[in-house]
């Protein structure tokens, strides 16, 4: 027989389960470190940024060398990619002259990004927010949010364990 | 013989009939509901807004899920389709790449959006607001546009009986 | 003896509370409806809005009549009481000359409202909201934000069952 | 006599030590975790942001749970202590209504903060940078920027060890 205890602390457990794959400081840190050091190795200097879902900032490291104009950059990169729920990548494509959403860069008081480095962070299926990444070429932006958001579920089971 | 009495009557209907072809809240939400339903039949969360003439607000609505960056285009496709009386999807076409609008959406501090998802709201040939949807594909936030428009003189003369 | 099946309903109950308590567009446009007729009660035309915890905004409803400029005031209040957690008539007591946070109506953008009119909405002891309300005197948009407010657990209540 | 090459390793030196006492991803991060851990002693949650002497910004933590208006206002602390080269609670008593510099918080497109949570960050008598902090009251706030421009000294001694 189970017991009352037992199934209140497996609600408990579950509930917490639902309000742990939130953004968090601790988890938005961890990532900003590991595509720090991905940065380092590749020897670019990037201003890399965390939203949560709701595309409100979450923590921005520049680092050293870094340009100025970058920090904007990543910052409304998280914005794009949170707040459209795709890579500013994909957005780009969608925006060419000609091409459908040509012209929503100039929505958002300047806060759409149009070219890579935004990617949503995803775990088991839902959106937890963004990162964005900007300071060396578009591709090598691209490579580091890519890389932030494709370690994103092992970076927070890691943090739970 | 015509008694004073009966012509003061049909001048309040045609006032009245004036007055009440203007966008009002009622009308507003009462369309914003039918696209919404709509939206859902499709499968699609969207931002949905009605402006008056004046282009100023009257009501926006935020489906459950859809994009954060949606709010303000769905209301800047009000902007620019009561602002400029023309679906954004047409204005989207003139200002193209060497076209003569080209350059259009740099004006009125960022509130002009050229890709479809605007339509002006016409009742008996006059423009009494507009409608803005944002979230789907464009095609889709068109098409979704286009049945609100489509539809307001029908809700408009439901509400009146 | 409780059955696994049971515990997993028990559970997906629990998780679904969780996830319901949460601001929706049907909530949002209930509140906002309630308070509406709260607001034709007392004679006056306002534009109500409601955000959700992250200050994004979900609804808004300009009644008939209501100021061209109470659109973004009644939004910027709910920014202002999402953003800071507490009715914008507090903020308003300490951003007073000499008070201790006098000057903050200028940070933020101009999205910080220092008087009343909007409030948190609080479900359970968790901020799950905001509602701004402008167009009245400052003391009826308190009021009709602090109805919004008070009747919210209710309001969701009622749409559970 | 005194050889060319000890007076090289001495000019090194000399050169070695201005340039590390510049504000650094590292220092601004290690800065930033003293702050935070000062600030769950107390029980706030705070948005943290460190900028280099130039009033760029370096690094930004909000914690959990922290006012989403937060981020702007402690960057922006930071932009003012920077900037002016003060803590911002001097600024504040400078401005007040009679001051001499009432009406500073206009200037600089609303990037200047008159309350209290912005300070400098001096090393051997040079600004380096500054610290902002939002979130707690102005006292907390103060009180943990003080805080960190009073250990700033202290952490990259450590760091340099």
């Amino acid at each position: 027989m189970i017991e009352d205890n037992h199934i209140n602390k497996i609600i408990d457990s579950a509930v917490r389960e639902v309000l742990r794959n939130k953004m968090t400081l601790k988890l938005a840190a961890a990532l900003i470190e590991k595509v720090e050091s991905e940065a380092t190795r590749m020897g670019v200097s990037v201003a890399i940024a965390v939203s949560d879902a709701s595309a409100r900032p979450v923590a921005i490291h520049c680092m050293d060398g870094s340009y100025i104009g970058s920090f904007d950059i990543a910052l409304n990169k998280t914005f794009t990619s949170a707040g459209f729920k795709m890579p500013t990548k994909k957005l780009g494509e969608l925006s060419q002259p000609g091409g459908p959403l040509y012209g929503i860069q100039h929505t958002n008081n300047g806060k759409v990004v149009i070219f890579g480095g935004g990617e949503p962070l995803i775990v088991n299926g839902t959106i937890i927010g963004a990162i964005g990444v900007s300071g060396g070429t578009v591709e090598e932006d691209t490579a580091l949010a890519v890389y932030g958001s494709s370690i994103i579920e092992g970076v927070l089971s890691w943090m739970k364990n």
